[in-house]
């Protein structure tokens, strides 16, 4: 839809246009209105190439797209009914629990198998540990490859998957053989497409499952989507959106919470919603409150950290993670109010 | 506490700084540390114009503020254990909602009659109707002053005491002449100080409540609570904080739901907190959603737009009214889940 | 236009669509695309109420808006070629410039005096000094009456207008009876419908100027002009829009500079563009910068804070004002600047 | 500098603090104030495990940080005196600029032929043409290696130095096996740390000049400072700063010019700012006026997109790119204004 600068457009300016569109397949087709003739494209109108010219032209206000740059993903897509699993657990049938560390201190690894034996117990399904960790200051510690040991002989332990973040083609090599289950994808790089190609790629044959944070730009839903198209372009539709917090943070918060975001996700695309409260407020008061909005706004699953002794931490761990016994009660009520929501047919989009 | 923007000052700069502050009835001390000095200011720093003063210093970066500029609203003030009741509830010992029209139709009182009961019936136990309503377009409907005896009947029909909003001096008188039992100072008018001093001084003696909208930018807490601060300072302590929603909306949404902003206000100040999921997220389907997740977040109330039939309804009404089918139901599930927060006791804040 | 959340509409809806549209006087018109059918609203699409209950709908994703709640304001009105004079001279003809005291010190009148020529001096052309003062902490300083007394003697000695900010009705009527030029709207008031309603009214027969500062939240343009429109609606069309930098700031900015609005603003309307680049920054060094940027963007003109010594000004004087000296660089530069768009012939927009 | 939640804190609180510090070499001392004590931390403050802990902490409000996180880009390090030399310019010295494609058309080499001429006769320093592009739909065109012959070839051509921007590991290698003078990193890319570390790392023997554009979402100056320090850490200091507008855009903009950010990243940083217009208002009408403010601000260069025939081009050419023309008279006009600031003496930030 072409929306002018004037009321209508002059002969050689729908000349120019009409010649522009039919390059492309399409047609234009004037909307004649009272006040304001608009100009539709009929046909496909997700060329970006075909909507960039139009845009360039000094008599077009702009284009309004109707069309996303998703197919596979859609809520409409045959996808739309493939199950995730993940241990022992169906991504929307019950809900879902990613806990652990945010970094995994390489020189206490008992720390590590405690947690992960702590949050087994207080429910989780998925136990989470930064190997490597992206960070503003170069000079600041960026995670060790023991660490990624330690995290496999927590899964061995525990008989539970396990979730690291991969910044970078040699990570996800490593993280790959070594058998992670679930390869998480931070907010930095959730519109690095190189790196979501090489992912998508490599997963292309496993069953690896996917864990995309949201962009910390609030960006526009359809981006966050079509970076997840990235991925499963290649094959593997094993993907969790995971809204995190944008910026600019509430006063007071790490960031601005957006587990709000997820009936309008699901709107959209059929892929799972796991929110990750623990970098939307980033203090470990405010996890529970946080995880259980998510829950309020329809979220499939929660990814929190937790440390058998945050205190004891290192990365974000000290100020963010839950100990497992608030841990455990967040997921009990959590599961409370899934259950609620469920049962008493309160839905949050239509 | 002055960050200068090099690693110390001059003799001569910390001599200008000494006599300004002096000024003000403060002293000045250097924090001499290991690669940086910085200079605490001794005294009440909450003087904006010697802090003005300072920070036009060109060797100074910035100063910190470790003080709000508001008392009464304080936490730790007196006014900390003022209860509000109203409608039969005191606020903090149950779910208090407020429910009704966005804009009372004068043409159409029946819709407003109707909707009172049936919002009575839903568990509602305030009534909220539009009388003047703030319009982007000054060729809109401004609202009706016929729609304040439809407001005070529907009141007298139900017994339940009623809210409106006013915007101006005009509005004020009127609306209190009526006896409304509730203003409401909307988002727009959140930082008009003119305004907030009016209905201060009106209400001084008079057992009203005031619902103060947040503001629609995101402005900090802090000057949030000292607009609070404004009409309370006259007297009467009867003030509700409502989150709303800020700009810029979250895709999709009218605005970016702030409900998650409720522990950071209840840290610094005692006052009610009552969410307006309506406006947040702008649209019916989603209404019910960010009611949990306000209630989540530890608030004490709900202001949910209701219409017996929202498709007849103006103002924002047929975009964002739930039925009072579905409002019933969102009160009820909201109610569990209170009792859930509080009997099981996660906290959202520390 | 309104785009449906399917692909296209089933015949039900189609038929609820167009009885809402034709109890407004409009038609429904059906595009049918390749992939999506969307339905054009013919007639005139600005009715709020109509939209409202459109956008209530749950089958509708949401309705594109191609007109503006402006008429008078639209720089294809006839008031376009509406000349503003103030100061000697006429807006869009040379650069124009404001300036003076953020506050007037009624305790210190000397001051303003002294600045009042010292503008005049460096070139300015209308003298600024504010008499109340909008403050967010309810205990600090928010004006005196006598500095109308000391503004007005100020222009007395000058021979310049002057111009303050108004706050609500009371300081309308006071400033209009002492004869004030230029009536200033601040950023907390710019959606204050009640106000600009009151202003309008009062002016209508007169040839007062108003200038209108933008909204704080980085609201929607059209916004903007609309607030204008509800002053011009009633029959003085002399106002400047005013630009002064939204929330949240840049870091290290008070605000976030927004002169860039300029030629946005200009497409849309013939209103002359004042920028307020002492607010937008928010601290003296960086003023000038965005002054000349101000003017790379085709401001009008510039509203900026001077005082003979900053450091001894009261309100935001002592961060964000200018000394004389500095003033008067920048507006020769300004100046130059402003030549040098107008001869080279690049121009913004087109 | 930490700010407890309370007045002051107890004496066990003050004794797990100063443990804490000591553990990393830090003391604590209180600053006793009269209304509330605070308590600085003596020592290398900048160890961000530490600040974690401390944030942890319930009774910690939060910790200011008045250091920043890079060294070797501080104003004050040795490398200030370094000087960036490319295409016959030294920044600083004379007003820089990198003009042509957004991307390169592998089908239609010519085009980029012609333009890398025009804008060499236009005044531009370096030509700058995109062989790969980051997109938001995985279906649209990604670029070509084609592209990197044909841009190496405008080189030879022109005698003009090229510009590409790269994405990963491969096309890091690909661009510097080819040649490539000047590497772009683009804003989704700016905070992928894996990337800055390999490319500071295959730099560091060589003279290579790398334009860091900054993140879309409005981070903090000191994490794009310190982005920079990630690259510049290996060796290599011939980094520039490029701001190019943030998001959410500016009403009717692609994104928020941000070249007002300029006097504020030369306060902490010695590195040359080069602006990128095109991107900032992303439509070619605007970037003639968004050019001059960047000069205005104080910029060190300019990065605007141009081409031959702007309806020809492809990626965000028909949008963005200025005729070669245009092109001219705003770089003529750009350096008069840089004269015209340089020879007055206005400067933006002290």
């Amino acid at each position: 839809m072409i929306l002018p600068k004037s009321h209508r457009l002059t002969d050689p300016q729908v000349a120019e246009l009409t010649a522009i569109v039919s390059e492309f397949g399409c047609n234009l087709q004037p909307i004649i209105g009272a006040v304001r003739t608009i100009y539709a494209i009929l046909g496909d109108e997700r060329d970006e190439l075909m909507i960039n010219r139009i845009e360039g032209l000094s008599y077009v206000d702009r284009v309004d797209r109707i069309q996303s740059g998703f197919k596979l993903m859609d809520r409409r897509s045959d996808l739309a009914t493939h199950e995730i699993k993940l241990g022992g657990v169906t991504l929307g049938k019950e809900l879902f629990v990613i806990a652990g560390h945010c970094t995994i201190d390489p020189k206490n690894p008992n720390y590590f198998y405690e947690t992960a034996a702590a949050v087994k117990e207080a429910g989780a399904h998925v136990v989470r540990g930064g190997v490597w960790k992206p960070r503003t200051n170069p000079y600041s510690f960026q995670g060790d490859v023991k660490s990624l040991d330690i995290l496999m002989e927590a899964s061995q332990r525990t008989g539970l998957p396990v979730d690291a973040e991969v910044m970078d083609e040699e990570h996800l090599k490593m993280a790959l053989d070594a058998g992670v289950h679930m390869l998480q994808i931070g907010a930095r790089n959730a519109l690095n497409y190189s790196l979501l190609r090489a992912i998508g790629k490599a997963i292309a044959e496993r069953d690896t499952v996917v864990l995309l944070k949201r962009s910390i730009h609030m960006g526009p839903i359809d981006e966050f989507i079509a970076a997840a198209e990235y991925i499963v372009s290649f094959g593997n539709p094993n993907i969790l959106l995971c809204p995190r917090g944008t910026k600019p943070g509430l006063d007071g918060y790490r960031n601005h919470p957006d587990e709000s975001i997820t009936p309008l996700l699901k709107e959209k695309s059929w892929a799972p919603v796991v929110v990750d409260p623990s970098h939307s407020v980033g203090k470990a008061a405010y996890v529970p409150a946080c995880s259980l909005a998510a829950v309020a706004y329809g979220a499939d699953g929660l990814c929190i950290e937790s440390h058998i002794d945050p205190a004891k931490g290192i990365g974000d761990d000290p100020k963010q993670a839950l100990t497992p016994a608030v841990l455990a009660e967040t997921i009990q009520q959590s599961k409370q109010l899934w259950s609620l929501r469920r049962g008493e047919g309160i839905t949050a989009a239509v």
